[in-house]
Order: C-alpha cells, then structure tokens, then sequence
C-alpha cells in the first residue's frame, strides 16, 4: 500500500467546532479538583478556534511528545449541535445512583429468597404488552391509567400496569405442558399513566408470587404466609402490619339475594372499592347508575362494615361458601402461625376486576401509607383471554409503601460499599505491576478497586475510606523488586510486607 | 343494621352470563388430569343458561352442603366479552418462563459477581427515557431503529436503546456530588424497532461497566480485563473468543492528513463500522457522498486492512496518541494477564457515534456470530448534553450471542430446579400440620414445597422427582399424634421418624 503522505506530520490547519462548556468556571472547579490531562478548559477557552486549530497540529505534529496524552484537542469532538438536556428522568421515573441500586438489590434479594424458601421459581415477561391484555371494562383505576401508545407499526401497546395478565398469558401459551400446579413469582417493573398531580410516581416495581391449578384455601393461606416471612426478615413485626381479608363471595352472596345481574359483579366491585377514597355518596350514586336498587346499596354498604366473621356468619349462614374459605383461612393461619396478623374485613374488595374468591391487603397498624401489599383468587381469568380457566390466586408487593414503612420504623438497612482491597502503585510504572496484583486477588475472589491513576497516597487514603475498603495493598519499587508488597490493615494501621504468591 | 332479608336463604333465579370455554374437549382433558373442584366444564358444558341458573341457586341455597367447594357456579364469572388473545409475547419480545429464567439468572449472577470484582457499583436508570437522549446525527443503526412513541402527555419519548446516554445523564446530574473516578455498572433491557426481516429480536438484556474520570489507557485495559475474567468465569477460554482492539485516533489522523473537517468524523466512523456487512462499494459511495475525497477514501480502506501495530506505527509515525495508547493497552494487556486474548485490527470502529479513543470488540474465533460485546473510550459525550466533560470509558454486553456461543462450545450449565423439602400431609385433616411442619423447615432456612392438595403418593412423588427434592416429609396421623413427621431421603430411599422440634 501506498505510505501515508507526509502531510500527516505537517498538518494544516482545519475547521472544527470547538468542545463547548456550559460554565467554564464549573469546569475549572472539576478540573482543580479532578486533575484530567486530556481535558483542559482553561487553556480551551481562551483559544480562538484557528489558535486550537494551530495548536492541536503542533501537539499531534510534535516528534517529541512522545506519545503523551498532552492536549484535548486531539480527541475529535463529537460533531453534534450542543443541546442542553434534562438531567432528569422522565416525569415519574426514576434513576438508581449506586446508594439507591444496593437498596433495591437488598430489597428484591428479599423478595426472591422468601420465595424460593417456598419453592417458587421466577419468570418474567415483556414491559411491553399488547394493549388488549389490559382493555378490561369493569372501570378500574389501573385501566384508566394505562401506560399506552401505538408503535412505529401501528400495533396497540402498553407498558405493562401489573403482571398477571402476562403471567395468565404465559400458563395459557403453556398449556398442558406444564404440570400442576404451578408456583411462580416475578418481581418486575410495571408502570401506570397519571398527571401527577399526587406526586406518585409512573413506575414501580412488584413483586408478585401466583399459584395457578390450587382451588384449596391452602393456596391463599400460603400466599400470606410468605408475605410475612418477608415481613419478619426484614423487622417488621404484626404490630406494624396486619392482613385485612375477605372474600368476593361475600359481595356476591349479597347482589345475588338482590337480584343483581352477574354481569355487573366486577363493575360493582370496583366502585366499592373506592369506599374510604371518594364519599360514600359519590360510592351510593356510582353503584345506582350502575344498575344496583337503592335497597341494595343500603344493604351492601351495611354488611361492608361487618369486622367479624361471627357476625358475618350470623347475617350470611353458615352454608356458602365466602363464610366457610375464611373459617378456613383463618384456620389455617393458626396452624401456619401467623393468626395474630390477620382479621376478617368485609370491606376489603381490591380494585381489580378479576378477583372471584378471598381478598386480602397488607395495611400499616398506624393507618399513615397506602396499603403494602394485596391479592386474591382469580380463578376466571384465563377464560376471559379465550384459555381454559383454572383455579388461581396471587400477590402484589410494590417497592414503594414499603420502603415508606422500614423507613418509619427505622429499619432500613445501612447499605454501604464495601470492597475488600484497594490496589495501587506508587510509581506509575509500576502500574502494569498493580495490575498483576489486582488480577491475581480477583482470581481468588477478592474484591479490588485498583487505583487506575497516578494518585498521591493522601487521595488513595481517603478514597479507601470511602470504599470502606479493608486492606490498602501498595506496590513500590523496592518492595516489588523483591517480589513482594507492601499490605496494610486499613482498621488497625498494621503493616507488612507479603510475598505476592502469598497474596491471599 | 337491619338484618338480610331472608331472600338471602331462599335465592330466586337470576341472570348472568355463562363461563364460556373455547374447547370443552381440552378443558374435559385437563380436568381428568389435574382435578380441579371447583371448576367443571362437564356440567357446565351441558347446561342451558336457565337451568345453570337454577343449579346455582339451589347449590348456594343448599344449608346442607357444608360450605363445600361444590360448584363452579358459586363464582362470579369475569363479565368481560371474550376475546381471543394472543398468547404470544409482542413480536421481538420474550418471556422467561421458569427454565429460561434460571438462565437468565444464572448469566446476570456473572456479570453481577464479575462487576464485584472489579469494584464497580450497580446503578441503573428508566426503561423509559426521552427522546431527545439517543437524537444524535450520525446516522447510526441505534438511531434509525429507536423505540419511539408520543406520550399521553405529548411528549417524546423511547424505550433506552443502549444505557451509556442514561449514565452520562446521571452523571452530569449528580455534578460534583460524587468523587471520580465513578466505576458503575448496569444489567439493562434495551428495545430496538426493526422490522424483524432478519429475525433478530426487538428487546435484549445489556451488561454494562463505566469508568468516568479515568483519562488513562488504564481504564480500558481494566474493563477488558473484566470482560476476560467473566468469560473465563463461563468456561471460554482465548481459543474460542478475542478481542480485537484499535483506536478512532487512527481514522482521525488519516482523516485531518487529508483535512477532511472533523465534524464530519462521526459520521465517516459510522459508514466505516459497515465494512463487511454491506459491499465495499457502497462505503465508498457512503465516505465520498459524505464528503471525503477519493484520494482519502482510497487511503482510508487502505489503513484499515491493517492488523499489526508495528505496521500501522510505521505508517503513522510513534508520535501520535493512536499508536502510544495502543501500544500502552497492549503493554498493560501482558500484565493483567490476557494478552494472548487481544489483537490490533484498524478495522475495528464500533458503530455508536460518540467513541472517541480506544475502541474493541469481543469476536468468537470461528466466525460464526455477531460481535459478543464492544465498548471504548467516549470523552465528549457529556458535553454534547451540555454538561462538562469527562473522560469516560465503557462496554456493552449482550445477553443473546454468549447465550449461542456456550450453547454452542457445550457450555451452557444445567440448571434444574431444586427444592430442599417436599411436605405433604396423608390426610385432608392434617393439611394444617403439613403448614406447620412447612414453616418450621422454612424458619430454618430450607426451602419448601407444601403439597397444597390432597393428592395420592404416587402424584406426590412425581412431583418430588420433577422439583428434585431431597427430602420427603410425610405428615401421618399416628406420628403426628406422637409429635413425630416421616422422613424419606429421596436419594438413598432411607426412611426415618424424626420428632418435630428436631427437624433440621
């Protein structure tokens, strides 16, 4: 090939764009504080762009440099139009800085531990959804908030709001190919649309656990059952937390003695559910123009204040079915030995429209945050995607009430980083010798953080500090010669030298 | 309150829509396999609406039927319209059910444990991001194929298409709040829309590791190095995998020997990145309707062919960075201990628009996939968002082509599920023990799988064998009642009688 025109070693100058700083006095202030060869704003801006230009083909030019990463401008600058973004996430989103991410990394770790304790296996499915998987008409909130939009091809679809009509999807694609029943658990992002004005946030994560093929109680009273070995690992205890509980059954049980068409069970479910949320006149005015006599919103209203299953089998009998589920539910919960964190609530319905049989909610005994957590039987569901129904129930945990809560009672975990060792050389030609030892404690699982620059020891020290590193392994020329370095006992001060096969 | 009326007790017919099922002979198998009480599409199939109403009443009306779960029609069917869904995920996308996910787990355990390592931090940012993130002109594949949509909200936003922009958002945000160098890694989902001719998928999981603040070569061979302890980690040794390494520094050199204009730098990078996935031909046709030379352009494709340093250092001379930096990288290579694993290739210029120095790329030596991963230096990307520049280096890594390469080097592990304990009561009335026997194993840290169902010994076995559990406990009436539990080692088939309080 043709060599390289001797031009390349006489550059003339040329057009480009200076590198542009926003506030060069910012700069100054990072560049005093974070020495950067390659990057250096003051000499930067008092350069006209034919003077830079100058300059950088000196720099490039110049035989003795040897290589040096001496000037800035020698990197090319990126040849966009400077265009000041938001540092922000997305309205209603968040970002995880690393003090966050161990938080949630310790959170979901809980999550998945507790299930696995109870012999879960995990899944996931898209963010994004067919919109049809959410077009359901009973009037819930999480509906009308739904994430959606159309895509570059025209398709309807959604950020997922929940992950049960993904889960339900799944099991149906499975179909037979799967053995029953099955004990799932995910823990993933879901997001909602809403204007904000509560200052809730669009996205958060869930941790759900799902039984699908159980029709037994058994199933829903294991349900809570994991969600306090959750509580319990983390401190919470039943004087933070309790489970209301109830069944659809009772609402149901209820509308059918009034005549009230089936059809409208979910839509009359919904609206109950905004009791405590709205005025019960708005609940009284809802349900009436839903279809449901004046007689029997009385009614309804009334036996939604029922707190005991005493009473409720006094009112009920004792034949059906939502009086015997909780009788056994609350059966099983002695024998599970968490009884002293449930109670019977008819007013809890969830507001989600597929629920069929018991309903349950994590509440704060203070009364102060949303509740934590909830769940129920949803064993219509698949039908209503086209599938073969079968018996289910599940959870929803989300990540935001309960790092409300720890934080109230004071139980956030202190999270801090932690690397074993800290690696640096004193000499930067010993770097590559730095590098040999980081490699070689890595490779016996150590944890290194290697000082990749030239530092003076004061910044090593306070960088060690903040790493909460637990030795400072120094490579000197001396000592390396010999083939050893220097180790130092960061919380002690001790110090000595270790030969670096002995390196442990 | 007024008492229920007694209409409760005496239920008149009423209407609702029947639980339909799209194949009752589908529905019938699965009943007579797995049998499900509640739910009994026999009856249900062979019921007109009206007499399925009657059944229903007489069913909850009946005093005498013990609260059973004797019918499907004590539910509330959902009162949606079927429809016909999908039971695919959206195209492009997966979902994990369990198997898929122990992999996934299995892969991010290792990027996760080799971050650790290497002392970096996990952070991560918004599926979700605005638009105006990834709005870069250089015409880059990621920029063509962006996730984008209009918000309910008006706004214009994308599903992250790669995580560096995000990072180097947070970073400008977090200002001078944070000490450098920062060392951050991600496991993210990215989304690309493409039009799926060429069967590639629309979501992938990226490993990503950041240093910033970091001018030194260092950085990159410490996330190489990286990289190489994680496939080492796998099982993937540096016959089956390299890296080849070059520098953007070499293209801008020949570029300004031709005074080719620096803004068109990016650009010209991207077209370059095509050698050999589209004719060279048009790459030239690219480069001059860019407006490169020919002259240039000929000079260009001539460089690149090149594959040994000293070669290239005898055409562009030792004085520029292109050739220290990469001399000093492959120094640095020796020491760390992966030298045989890297190469020079001037070929090599990765396809994003902001890389500024060191660029490299993991390949499989066969030839057969896609690159592996890819990353390099980008110290002017933080200024194109109007924030201060830093230096800053990173790489991308997918979870697809090493997901194809160790399947196809045999080394993709076994990952079966695995659960400590399967428990299961001998008799319906003991289900409450067999949930205290659970709890007690569960408090101890084992894992549990609690038979929720009265189900025969054969079935519990089967299932046994599928969750390969090591133990079955076994909780019969005669044992129980001395305060005993059965003990089967699912192994050896040793069979013991073990008091409950000394169950470990």
């Amino acid at each position: 090939m043709p060599a390289i025109p001797s031009s390349l070693l006489h550059l003339k100058p040329l057009f480009f764009s200076l590198p542009r700083f926003s506030s060069p006095s910012l700069a100054l202030n990072r560049a005093r504080k974070f020495p950067i060869p390659t990057i250096n704003p003051r000499s930067l801006s008092s350069l006209s762009s034919a003077a830079a230009a100058a300059a950088a083909a000196q720099s490039t030019g110049d035989n003795g440099s040897g290589g040096g990463r001496s000037g800035a401008l020698a990197s090319p600058p990126i040849t966009e139009e400077l265009q000041k973004i938001d540092v922000n996430p997305p309205k209603g989103t968040r970002d995880f800085p690393p003090e966050e991410m161990r938080l949630r990394t310790w959170l979901f770790h809980n999550f998945r531990e507790v299930s696995r304790l109870f012999g879960f296996e995990e899944v996931d499915f898209p963010v994004l959804e067919s919109e049809a998987l959410y077009i359901r008409k009973a009037g819930e909130e999480i509906r009308d908030q739904l994430y959606c939009f159309e895509d570059r091809g025209n398709r309807r679809v959604a950020l997922r709001p929940e992950l049960t009509p993904s889960l339900a999807r799944l099991v149906i694609q499975k179909g037979k190919s799967v053995s029953l029943p099955l004990k799932w658990f995910a823990v993933g992002q879901c997001w909602r649309y809403e204007r904000m004005t509560r200052g809730r946030r669009r996205e958060h994560y869930q941790w759900n656990m799902d039984i699908i093929g159980v029709p037994e109680v058994m199933a829903e009273a294991e349900l809570i059952s994991s969600i306090v070995t959750f509580f319990k690992r983390v401190g919470i205890t039943a004087s933070d937390v309790g489970f209301k509980v109830s069944s659809r059954k009772v609402l149901q049980e209820v509308l059918r003695c009034y005549s009230v068409p089936e059809s409208l069970f979910s839509k009359v479910c919904i609206i109950i559910d905004k009791i405590g949320k709205i005025p019960v006149d708005e609940i009284k005015k809802d349900l009436k123009s839903a279809g449901v006599s004046e007689e029997a919103v009385e009614e309804l209203l009334q036996v939604l204040s029922i707190k005991s299953l005493t009473k409720l089998e006094e009112i009920l009998g004792g034949a059906g079915e939502a009086v015997a589920d909780l009788k056994q539910l609350f059966s099983l919960a002695e024998k599970f030995g968490y009884a002293e964190w449930i109670e019977f609530d008819a007013s809890i319905v969830r507001g989600l429209a597929y629920y069929t049989g018991i309903v349950f909610e994590g509440f704060d005994r203070e009364g102060k945050l949303r509740a934590i957590c909830g769940g129920g039987r949803y064993d219509r569901l698949l039908s209503t995607f086209g599938g073969d129904d079968l018996p289910a129930c599940g959870f929803g945990f989300g990540d935001a009430v309960i790092v409300e809560l720890l934080k109230d009672r004071g139980l956030l975990p202190e999270l801090s980083l932690q690397i074993e060792n800290i690696v640096c050389a004193l000499d930067v030609d010993l770097q590559g010798a730095a590098a040999r030892v980081a490699s070689i404690l890595r490779e016996k699982s150590q944890t290194v953080d290697l000082v990749l620059e030239s530092k003076p020891l004061k910044w090593v020290f306070k960088r060690a500090a903040r790493i909460n590193a637990h030795r400072l392994i120094l490579v000197g020329n001396s000592e390396w010669q010999r083939g050893m370095v220097v180790v130092k006992i960061l919380s002690s001060g001790e110090q000595y030298e270790v030969k670096l096969d002995e390196l442990v």
